[in-house]
């Protein structure tokens, strides 16, 4: 029995954050969490729409953006300003004092820019360090931070990067001071079997089974990067992870989503 | 002689953000003072731009934005974050350790919507309440805060707030424990009796004259607010305020911008 402080790391995307009255379902239940908690979210649809107000083409590899400077200045519009600031002011509302930051705030995220090699994805940025001690601070004075999925490399350059990893790389981080849950919402219960049908919901899985899974393109698009971000969370000490629906975290089923196993 | 240690709250607003080169010298010069500093930011110009590019037109009565939901989501993504990232980014890569927020977070300022009279100004807040034990925890961890004018109505609402009265109310809130000095950056290099003529600067100002000069119309616009915020908050215990221009703030000439006197 672990004798830490439990915390929950709850990563939010896309279609959750676009339905105003589930996300606002979905902030009273996370709200009523009566332990430390962090939101980590992302809002590539929300972008994806400006962009195109915009007349620019959201230009994408494999459900990877392509980040030049135009697709950068709308993302942190978009990210960092309005969805980051609707939830704080959202979450506000619901008596819990959360702050809306970005990994450049408080130095809390330094990222590199990627190598251009094959694709030149432009400004996204992969992880180098979490500041966790000013995490552990912002904690324990009860604040509950809310993430925008931008990063910078400490010389000025906001870099794009994935919502997940950075819900990863947090619930990581945190996992050497905290009994750390990282759940990874997402528009279906867990991961199913047969996309088509929810009653095909791996309860559990392991690293193999993806494996197998992967091999026979039994899984695609955004599932691959929640789950390889959710296994490398668990193989980091992370002591419980879980890739869940909105019913789960409504608690409106008994179903648990999908926990990934060592 | 104050025992209070020193503080300085800056406001940058339109035309100092949007020169990059201008804007990274002032940065360079804010990040070099070694006491604690606030950084409050506008960004109305670049707000501006950004709604014409979606078809949006900036509807303003003297000066001053209404600020339907369309304009609320504009300034929103254009302030808390374009900018306010862009600033956090670049304080980042000169040692300081920013961080970007707005009234909502940390419950920082609470403001009201502001009642419809003859004109609606829509999703605009009158601050009620600044959180200062909040400011003085971030201060004290060695935070350098970039605010940018939004603040909340603790129901959900962001409401748009304009970035001297921000200035001037944290500046006031401050003073209860610090020795504070305002600087409202500006583009000319003061308060002018002729705004022609750069050597009919007023190097300092009452308020008696304030009122002289704004009933025989000798001050308008953008200054008046100015003005008004500035001596708002000499009054109410700030120990010294500064209208000051670029030159200045760079130390480039020796002039100190118009200082206000009880």
């Amino acid at each position: 029995m672990s004798t830490k402080t439990k915390i929950t790391v709850l990563k939010l995307g896309g279609a959750l954050l676009e339905d105003q009255e589930k996300r606002d379902e979905i902030l009273t239940a996370f709200a009523e969490w009566d332990h430390p908690k962090v939101l980590v979210h992302g809002g590539g649809n929300t972008a994806d729409r400006l962009m195109l107000q915009l007349g620019i083409k959201p230009q994408k590899i494999e459900g990877r953006r392509i980040t030049d400077q135009e697709a950068l200045d709308v993302v942190t519009m978009v990210y960092s300003g309005l969805l980051n600031k609707q939830l704080v002011a959202a979450l506000q509302a619901k008596g819990i004092n959360a702050v809306g930051i970005t990994g450049a705030d408080f130095n809390l995220i330094k990222a590199s820019k990627r190598i251009a090699s094959t694709i030149d994805y432009g400004f996204v940025g992969d992880v180098e360090k979490v500041n966790v001690r000013r995490m552990y601070q912002l904690l324990q004075s009860g604040v509950t931070p809310v993430l925008a999925p931008l990063t910078h490399d400490g010389e000025g350059q906001l870099l794009n990067t994935n919502a997940d990893t950075i819900a990863s790389e947090l619930a990581q981080a945190l996992s050497r001071q905290y009994d750390v849950e990282l759940i990874i919402g997402m528009d279906q219960c867990g991961v199913l079997v047969n996309p088509e049908k929810a009653d095909t919901l791996l309860p559990e899985m392991k690293e193999e089974t993806m494996n197998i899974m992967l091999e026979n393109e039994m899984i695609s698009g955004g599932m691959i990067p929640k789950l390889a971000n959710g296994f490398a969370a668990l193989n980091a000490g992370v002591a419980k992870v879980r890739l869940c629906g909105t019913q789960t975290l409504l608690q409106e089923q008994d179903c648990q989503g999908t926990t990934l196993c060592l």
